[in-house]
Order: C-alpha cells, then sequence, then structure tokens
C-alpha cells in the first residue's frame, strides 16, 4: 500500500477501505507517513468528505491510537458531556454537580481554552490550589467517592489527534466536519465513558456558524459514538451572543456558585436542565425526561449541587473558602461600565467579538504560551432582547491591563452590540435535539 | 503574511495576489516554507485551479527562483520544442536536424524518461560516447556553429520546480492543469529559448487522456508564453497509439536514423513536417506555412537533415559511425515476434501498456535509480487501421530479460491489441494546432 495512492483515490471520491485508513493513521502516528502527505489527504478529505463508515473507522483507529482509559472501576453507567466551544460557556462547573448529584456518575476530560473560546481547565485554575493534573486511578477514586471529576487529558490519550490537529492548524484543514467530528469523538471515546452528551453550539461564537453546519457535525458525531457502541446525543445550543452574563475565568465560577445557589441565567440554566436531563436518561437514573428534570430542579433548591462542587473542589485541592464566599476571588484593579447610548432593543451581541475582547482584556490566550489573567474579563448586564434607554448599562470590564492597552478594547466591546428600535423575538437557547 | 491563510484563501476558491505567490514560493525555496503546507496548497489548486494571471505570476516566480539561462550569444531567434511526453516519441530526434537543416537555431534541454514513457537523453545516450553533460558555454558555441544542441538540464535551472514536483510526485497533486502549465513553462523559459513550440500529447499513452484537458493543458501554456513575452505555439498530437513503430532507446534512434533518411513512419514525419513548419515560422526563417514544409522536405530529400544529426553527435563526442551505419547498435539477446490470433482489423494498440510493457523489458525505469538497458524494447510491425490476417506479425520484442521475466510480459503486450471486424477510420496525428 502506498499514502499517495490512498490520497489519490480520495482526492479522486472514492471511499478509503479500513485497511487503507488504519494504514494512514498507524504510519503517520509511527512517522513512517510524513505530514506532507497527511496534509494533502486532510485537503483531500475538506473537498469530498468521508462516508460514515469511514467516519467511525477513523475515529476508532484515532481512538485506539494511544492509551484507552478503562472506567469499568465506576460502578454504574458513566455519561460525559462535550461542548464544541462558545463564549462564557461555564456549563460543565453547572452541569456536572447538578448531574452528579443527582446521582450520575461523571469522569470528566476537560480541555484548555484558545482564542476567543474558554476553557473549563483554565476556569477550575482561577479556585486557588486547584488540581487538574490527577492520575487516572485519583480520578476513579474520587469518581467512586463523590461522582464527580474534571481533569486535564493525559498525554497518552489519543496521539494521532495531537499530531494531527497540530498539523490541520497550520494547513487550512480545520474546517472539515468528518476531521473536526472524529477528532473529537476519539477523545471522547478513549476518555472511557459509556454515554455521550454533546453540546454543539451554533452561532457567531461557535465553530458553526450557521444551523445547517451544526445540525451535520451533530449528526456526523451522534452516528460515530452510534456506531461505535456509545450512546449518544447531540443538544445544538445557541451561541451568537455569549452564554449567561459572565466571561473570563473567575468572573465565570461566580457564576456558576451563584447558578447553583438557584440564581443562575435562564439561558445557562436552560441548557444545563435540558442536558442535564438527557444525561440522567443515559445513565440509567432516572427513567422520564420529567423525572430527570425534576430531579435537577430538587438539587438546585435543597443545596445538593452546590454541595457536589464544593466536595469536587476539596477532592482536587482547591481552597473551598473561596466556593463558599465568591467575594474572595481576586477582582481586577481597573473596573470600567459601558452605558448605552441608545433607546430601544439589544438586537445583537457579537460572542466573537466579545470573546476576543475577553482575550485581549487578559481572560484568554493567543498562543498556548500566553498566561491566563483569571480576574480579567467582561460581565454584562442585559442580554439580546432587553429593552434598554440611554445611559443604562450594558456591560462592566474587568482588566489589570494598562489604560493604553484596554481603551481599544473598550470600543471593540461596544461594537459587539447592535441596537433596534423594534421589539426584538428571544430564542431559546436549545435549538434542537438529536439522536440516532 | 502567513502561508496558512494562503492556503485557506485558495482552498476558498479566492484569486492569490502576485505578493502571495512569490511568498509561497520564494519561502518554500529557502525552506521556510515547510512541505506539509505546499502540499496542502498543491491540492487546494487541483481542485479550485488558478487564474490565468496567477499561473503567468506562479510560473514568473518558478523561473526565477534559479539560474536563466542567457541565449544572446547565439545570433537569431531561438526555437525550443517541448512534448509532454508519449510512447515511441522520438520527435526532437528527427524534428531538431530537420529544423537546423532548414536554418533553425535549436538549443534544447531534455530530460529523461520515467515510467511508461521514454526521454530523449537516454536515447540519445544510447549513442556510444554521446555525452549530454554540455556546459551552458559548450552549447551555445555548438548552436552557434552547426545550429543545434540537445543536452541534460543544469541543476541550477529552476530549483522550485525540483522541490515542488518531487512533493506533488508523493502527494496525488500531479495531475492539477495549472501546477503541469507552470512546471513546463518555467523550465523552458529558463532555458532561454525566444519562441516554443509544444507537442501537448492526447491519448491513452499521454498525460491527458482526453481532448477537453489535453486542450486546456496546451491553452494554459500558450497563455503563459504569451503573457511572459514569448511566441508560443501548441500542437495536440494522437497518443493512443506508439508515434512511429520503435519503442524503446537505441530501437528509436534507429527509426529516428531512418526518418531522416526519407524513410519515416507517416505519423511521426506528419508531426515533424507540422511541428517543424510552425517552428521555423517562429523563427522567422521562413515566412509562410507552406515555405517551410517545403524547406523541411528538402533538407531531408538532399541528406542535410541526416548530416546535422551527424553534426551534432559528433560535437557531443559519440560515435557517428552507427548513425552511419545503425546495424552496430547492441541487439537483445532475445527477439520474440508476437504473431496475430485474428483476422480483420487492428482497432486498437493502447499506448500506455505497450510503454509500461517497454519498461518492464528493461527500456525504461519504473525509479529514478533503474538502469535502462538501451537495446529493449518493441517494434509493431502493423499500426491502428491495419488490415491483418492471422500469422500476420504485430510486433517485435526485444529483450536481455529472461525468460521467466519477459513471458508474462508478452501476454501484456497482446492486451494492449484490440481487433475488429469493420474497417477502421484512421485519425491524423495532428488533432489541433492552438495559438492565443
Amino acid at each position: 500500500m502506498r499514502m499517495v495512492d490512498l490520497i489519490i483515490k480520495k482526492r479522486d471520491g472514492h471511499e478509503l477501505s479500513n485497511e487503507e485508513i488504519k494504514f494512514w493513521i498507524d504510519g503517520y502516528v509511527k512517522g513512517e507517513i510524513p505530514d506532507y502527505q497527511s496534509s494533502a489527504m486532510c485537503m483531500a478529505i475538506f473537498f469530498k468528505g468521508m462516508t460514515k463508515r469511514e467516519i467511525a473507522t477513523l475515529t476508532d483507529y484515532m481512538e485506539h491510537s494511544g492509551e484507552v482509559i478503562d472506567l469499568s472501576a465506576i460502578s454504574g453507567i458513566k455519561v460525559d458531556k462535550h461542548s464544541t466551544g462558545g463564549v462564557g460557556d461555564k456549563t460543565s462547573l453547572v452541569l456536572g454537580p447538578m448531574v452528579a448529584a443527582a446521582g450520575g456518575k461523571l469522569a470528566k476530560m476537560s480541555g484548555r481554552g484558545l482564542g476567543h473560546t474558554g476553557g473549563t481547565l483554565d476556569k477550575l485554575e482561577s479556585i486557588p490550589h486547584m488540581s487538574i493534573a490527577k492520575t487516572k486511578e485519583e480520578m476513579i477514586d474520587q469518581v467512586n467517592k463523590i461522582g464527580l471529576a474534571i481533569i486535564g487529558q493525559t498525554s497518552s490519550l489519543v496521539p494521532a489527534d495531537k499530531k494531527l490537529y497540530a498539523l490541520r492548524d497550520v494547513t487550512g484543514t480545520v474546517e472539515s466536519i468528518p476531521l473536526i467530528a472524529a477528532s473529537v469523538m476519539s477523545k471522547k471515546l478513549a476518555s472511557g465513558t459509556d454515554a455521550i452528551l454533546l453540546d454543539v453550539t451554533v452561532g457567531e461564537g461557535a465553530f458553526m456558524k450557521n444551523m445547517d453546519s451544526a445540525r451535520e457535525l451533530a449528526r456526523t458525531m451522534v452516528g460515530i459514538g452510534t456506531s461505535l457502541g456509545r450512546d449518544t446525543v447531540a443538544v445544538l445550543s445557541d451561541m451568537s451572543e455569549p452564554l449567561g452574563f459572565a466571561v473570563g475565568n473567575n468572573l465565570e465560577v461566580k457564576e456558576a456558585i451563584a447558578s447553583l445557589h438557584g440564581k443562575g441565567p435562564k439561558d445557562l440554566m436552560d441548557l444545563c436542565y435540558t442536558s442535564g436531563s438527557i444525561m440522567l436518561l443515559q445513565a440509567h437514573v432516572c427513567s422520564t425526561l420529567d423525572e430527570a428534570r425534576e430531579k435537577l430542579h430538587e438539587v438546585i433548591e435543597n443545596g445538593e449541587a452546590f454541595k457536589k462542587l464544593c466536595l469536587m473542589v476539596e477532592a482536587q485541592g482547591g481552597d473551598v473558602s473561596y466556593i463558599k464566599d465568591p467575594d474572595k476571588f481576586e477582582v481586577s484593579k481597573n473596573i470600567i461600565e459601558i452605558r448605552s447610548d441608545f433607546d430601544g432593543y439589544i438586537r445583537e451581541i457579537n460572542a466573537l467579538e466579545i470573546g476576543v475582547s475577553a482575550m485581549k482584556l487578559g481572560a484568554g490566550r493567543e498562543t498556548l504560551d500566553d498566561v491566563i489573567d483569571m480576574s480579567a474579563g467582561i460581565v454584562l448586564a442585559r442580554k439580546i432582547g432587553a429593552k434598554i434607554s440611554k445611559g443604562d448599562l450594558l456591560c462592566t470590564v474587568y482588566t489589570n491591563k494598562s489604560e493604553e492597552e484596554y481603551l481599544p478594547v473598550l470600543e471593540e466591546i461596544k461594537h459587539a452590540y447592535v441596537f433596534t428600535n423594534e421589539e426584538v423575538e428571544i430564542l431559546p437557547v436549545i435549538r434542537e435535539i438529536i439522536r440516532e
């Protein structure tokens, strides 16, 4: 078998056999197939796509290119949740404790933020002394004790994806649905979970800008999971404006804590209740969505969900006093209010522009080497659809950057807003649910 | 400027600016842009094509990536001919002496054969002591004295094409008309010729399998030449069956000698007369095609063309006694006749299969390191359209391989023939002539 023949086969629109996909992935991970052939293959896949069978096979070989975690030492059905990323997306910090408090088992491996999207690991690390570097055994032990752990992905997982993603990033081949789907699903499958709830974000602040592509990605990933024997459901959620109000690491942790105290923003809580209900069904903890939703309301109201977050922080070495008294979190030196020049309604709060602005204020990374300022970010005062008058607060900006640095960013934040004289229809955060 | 952004721009169907193409080619030759980005770019170009301006710019930067030969020390208009390759294509060995004898000036840089196609340099080297490694100065001196030189391309010419072609060869990106056109034309332009006659072969044994793609390639190359200020004409010639009768190095030299003695096969001579006439017009040696054609007939009949071949062989150190007495050429140990099992007409002699068979008999290279057997090959007895009876000779096979090695090849040669009961129309070798 020669790699060049496989590239030509795909380039000409033919289907690759399982052996051919194995030849590519194995050879690439071993260094026998060079980057320049893999990048040409990725570009051919970008143009010609892959069949359902090809994508499932690719995911399977990528999953097995490294360690595959065995979670069988945790009793019951393990459910994991993955979001394709967004701005202000602190869902895992709320949903994880809720599901665990309701009886689910979550052994979650999370990632870091890059560009305009935040990462759950970074948010967790804004809690002093919180450790996300746990061994597999420690994670299993923690989930067995308290039902919940959120840690960093071990470096031995899915080397094929690490190598391929780095290559795609510099060769213009990121935006291929088969390759995105295989990348996400190979990591989820290798982390050993039994069932998967995918949160596929859609809109300006998401990777998928429109419903068609989001739906295609969701269907592709659900297809992979199902064909590889895992119960997989996808929720399509809106990411045209940021999720909730807070964007930035410790700002989002504080919003997550408030949410667990029953004071969460509507969109965030709608997403958590819907996703959480599905996960409790997938975990066989509940038998109907209504029962599951009721249980989730209960654990918010009786404080059990909040307690789970405290237990997880404690188990991972974090300082729980911050969770119990969020005023202890570091606050940025500069706090600037942005107010409306307009009477009317907010029609748009561009999530991408808010995300990029938050990054520039110090809340995110432009490259993986950048250091994050945990207290920086933006807290919205109002969301899309709100009626506003001149002088009303739009958002509050937190930063430790100099005035010279942050002043242009304030202009960019204003630019993210679009106003209108007419009343604006508020769309639900859940746009669609996709099952096999 | 970042290479990844240029790849994405092309991938999404946009036109690259001159600066962007320069950034790619310069960076790639200098090693600043890695192979994996260039291969992704080539695949994007395969799918999205390039505009006329992009192709001319690409060719121009490739041409100037290395040495550009200055032929101004040769008086008059220098004309060069390039064929996109075929089976049994000894045109340069016949056409070169004809045009030079008629008063043209040819300083030709040629290539080696690979796969099923032969190369002029290999054919020339079947003449004992013939040297194709001449300096630029020696070549200019020789053309000034006798009007003709055919030598190997110096290694300092068009490094961008060398690097890019090697990469395309292993990444499934050879078959892109903009990239093929830029590769061919950058080499021709760098070799310093004033006018170019392109022989674009079409059919089974050619790179372009059908008239549409051959026409597109021809138009693209003529467009490049013209926009970079060189008089460029393309002849589309048939390569569904081999050109002439002989396939294999010294077998083709012998056929070329016979052709210069006025005993050439009709298709080969038609191609030489048509191409040669255009070249004499491009060189301003003649003012009408009829005058040029008459002059070419004259130099065949009076032996001047044959004399030019002798002078060139002599000037390049070759043993002229072989040209004067072709029986001196080495003959293969095994000579096998293949005869017809059929009464009727020859409808097809698949040039690709004949070319591959000749290679397997020893006449060609599978990889650039293979050593050629100069005497091996196939000599057709009859061409497409011939009426045949059972037992008639189809072709004669020459090889020094063992019986075990050549027996399966004989079967493949038989397989190249298709017979029919109905009379077959013989198509002219010249299919079309393309000018700007």
